[in-house]
């Protein structure tokens, strides 16, 4: 099988297990494991901020953010497919209280006049805006780069509202691998931020948030109420931090590779590339052959290739570590085969 | 002063007062206010619904709905300037921990189409689409009514789902009016229905919503929660079956109002009316005045007229029981004076 | 029908009725209702604080108070049968997310202690103490006063631990008769304070909080999301002036009329006096009768008494303004004959 | 340092480190990760219940049973000292809006009868009674082993009332081998059921809650919003496979451990033994040396021994795998040494 379902599939790599295996161990809920306070030392360095938390996966590190910064009856902006509103279960709301106020962006990236006119102002009717969220690489938009422009200018704004900024960074360090920036250029305009561990940089589990010394201080407990709070948990903080400090320039094979399996189907006349493809995902439109996602997936699969539907007609193929270029050749001759006329 | 901020302000008639004054009371926790019961079942007879429940507010009622339809984590669908979602403080997240997925309307109407694609589907990243709520005539959209075709669409596209409807009609009666249809005409199409007894209506305070029995069972546990379990509420039920029973027909005048008023300032070069008037609501764009909303308030103001901001150089005008054609026409000569040039 | 089930069945009287006949209204969500203002104002010089508020009862005060002061993950401190968690439909966890820790006081009083001792620590397991509340009178101890000076010195833990009280003063004006003290001299231990115009001081519906002006100002949007913005508000607000300004006083007739019928009721001899009853509240034991009380309230039913159960043997009996002296008398006499063998 | 803090403390063992380092690996997120889906059947089977899931902590078990029990405004029955009420952040308050009932238990089994007895009725009132709690062995007890048979009749009385019963098992095997008998004794009296991996069963990180499969399938949904849903998985699951099938039985050497403790402490006049050490908890009163918790642990750490605060002037030791009889019978030397006068 050929797995571009997604970055998560990536198994960890020899080197990573066997820095579990000997990794130094203690009990995180005490604070005192050696190879979890390690990788979060590394992760604030490495993100800009004072202080950085370990919890076991994006969901969880952006709940926290969202719990930490917000308080019910508030209102947050983010993008009308970002990640936190799309696909992590209405959590905000269930959890935080709080009600999201979506916002069409273009490739991922709002626009800064209309974040500023969709913060609310001071009546009894009103909720406040307490939290603009933003997501980069976005996911949903194909895995699109949001410029640090546009962080900036979004940052000014909410800077003049004295409103934080969450930065949903699952996939930033795809972002800064495509723009040849380190992570810091886009943190800097965020008050906090998640990155995961697990996707394109292969760590089994695992995410990090950062930000300040209060941030994480008040994270630390909502990641107890979320049940994240981890006992010897550096056995997978140890893969984790080769994660961080070795697998992030190879991002660019995966990118790579998701371009050359656009240019390969866009010679397949019934497929229609969606996105202009910035990092590892790649967006299709398969309307043409008027059959469903589901039907799509049924026949690629047959043919040992496996991808996932992004909507009734769409579906994403996400390179990653454990694809080879030979492999993406080996898609788009099978999708040629099946799918030109 | 000649206020035409919203149609809440009305003052209750002196056979409301009356009413009040001779109303026979008792205890509603213990359901034994005649005058309330009387007024609930008058409201679920008018609605077309079994059991009908007297609320303190459209908020409250509303609130109510979503709180027993709901559960946390579950998405509900409705327009993204409905006053569920724009004007309650953002409660359907603080109190039901419900996320809103809004779809731009136009004229205050959903397309069908859209709220069946915003329909989630079953994965364990997706909230539960759980209720679907309308609003008619639509606030925020200019007083604008709702199609009772485009409610049945809808409707019919819940069904298929198994998803209830909600309708939030606070000025349901205005709609009913405008299209010469009864209530119930409307509601058919919705699970739930929510109308106000104070605004065209005149009653001084008081909402009343209406579903089935087991619907209001609910309803009435979330009531007391939120704090509307009144004790001698027939004091205010008195005039809200005035309300209901005598000030219906008479919002056919409150329509000729603000058609005349958008009339008289159609000759107003510097004013652009924004909405076909259907009902009681007139918006005015005042972007070529170059002044902002509350500039012009303040103007409008000092000549004895008041309305309301609906954004930075929009106003909303709105007539109702104690506004009179003399008084439209006196408001038509001021703008005039003030604004022509 | 003798009606001894609650305070809360009075009706109001003429002269109440009248002042909401006559009263000046306007649109209180606006604050533009002269009769609220009257009453808020007088409210708060009465109660020794700042501002105040008008809200639709009991329960709705109570809930906006701990939405105020707290935030979800908080704990706080109360008695274990106080009305916020016992009667208000577990709405402190619903709405505000917190935890309830419940102290067993003794009459209604909380052991000064124990209630430090239930303060919870810096920990990362803990949650945090917000908020201390208390009762006085205390319905299910039987209407008992609770000591001044158990609040001052619970207020003066509260201090060192920089945690505000809030009192849930539904029967606080039967305190204050009791012991012959204005008020102030209880809300001067509290942060925030809740009194109720519908019990014994027989106002139709609604109730007043009371606290700081940021406290006010927070609690008016947490009223607003509770659906108790009202508009012409001032039709309730009148007589509850006249229950706030002329109905104190009268308390001491039903304390009188309770402490009699304790008397004649302590000449049963199968019936047991439960509570000393300090105002006008009388809990009963009937278990030597080996019935239920449900047994029991439908045989008294049927001489013309009404009561409620307050636990499988055991009844509340609570004198008001709509009972008579020559009333009390006639239920000692018919109890006498029911149940004396 | 011999630490008798806690049993989290434990290291994986060697075997454990190798499971993880040879575990077949997938996504969990799809369930593909074989690892985990052996680990889950097994659990479901050892536990004799339909369907498992693996989850990352006893806290995020115990929530997410909760959150899927309960809906809002429900209270919940439990011991007052139970970890879901006392260490776990009011989460079940913040996130499920849950309101807590405490029982007073007794060596943290709690009276039938007054389980029984707080179960609410049907009133408007008052919140529905949607859960009882169980703790076996129950942490502030001391390790406490609750008797089967008191599970038995709180079953019994839960059935009647149709009220599912969650039992918090983090350290069931303690329990099972105290009174020598399968898990499934205890578990066949309640509806779900929480289990640690990682406290005496030595495992690094993880828990199992398991039930029916509605259960099951709703509970992955909240996990996922808790930000349990993981990806490689298996890392963790592999030590757990061996933590719940090969580290039962040595639980015992725990236990004598602590009872061996005891024995010794019991000499030393000025500690008082708190608790009868059923298993691996024992729990020393030091208020005869008049000072507090914080003082004798340091105390004690300057002379290499871990312990916890419970109180003012209380103490937990706590026996696991990695503390020997040789250290036990250090600690008694050196407490001796400290504290004998």
């Amino acid at each position: 099988m050929i797995d571009l379902r997604s970055d998560t599939v990536t198994k960890p790599t020899e080197k990573m297990r066997k820095a579990s295996f000997e990794a130094e161990l203690g009990d995180d809920v005490y604070g005192e494991d050696p190879t979890i306070n390690k990788l979060e030392e590394k992760a604030a360095d490495v993100l800009g901020k004072e202080s950085a938390l370990f919890v076991t996966s994006g969901t969880q590190g952006n709940q926290i953010a969202v719990l930490t910064h917000c308080q019910p009856g508030n209102e947050i902006i983010l993008e009308e497919e970002s990640h936190l509103f799309y696909y992590e279960g209405a959590a905000i709301s269930a959890f935080a209280g709080v009600q999201p106020r979506t916002i069409r962006g273009t490739r991922g990236a709002m626009d800064p006049l209309l974040v500023e006119s969709a913060i609310r102002g001071d009546d009894v009717h009103l909720p406040e805006t307490t939290l603009i969220c933003l997501e980069n690489t976005h996911n949903r938009a194909g895995g699109a780069v949001v410029s640090i422009e546009n962080m900036k200018e979004i940052h000014s704004i909410s800077s003049k509202y004295n409103i934080p900024i969450h930065l949903d960074g699952a996939r930033l360090f795809n972002a800064a691998v495509a723009l040849n920036q380190p992570v810091s250029e886009f943190t800097k305009y965020t008050t906090t931020v998640q990155i995961c561990l697990s996707k394109g940089l292969g760590s089994p589990v695992g995410s990090i948030i950062a930000g300040d010394k209060e941030f994480i201080r008040k994270a630390r407990k909502w990641r107890k109420r979320l049940g994240g709070g981890l006992r010897q948990a550096g056995v997978i903080a140890a893969p984790g931090y080769i994660a961080l400090t070795e697998m992030v320039e190879r991002l660019s094979e995966d990118h790579g590779n998701a371009k050359r399996l656009e240019e390969g189907i866009r010679n397949i006349s019934t497929l229609d590339i969606v996105n202009q493809v910035d990092t590892n995902i790649l967006l299709v439109d398969i309307k043409k052959l008027n059959i469903s996602s589901n039907e799509f997936l049924e026949q690629i699969k047959n043919e040992g290739i496996l991808a996932v539907a992004f909507g009734p007609t769409m579906i994403r193929f996400t390179t990653h570590y454990d694809i080879t270029t030979e492999q993406i050749d080996q898609v788009i001759t099978k999708l040629s085969k099946l799918f030109s006329h």
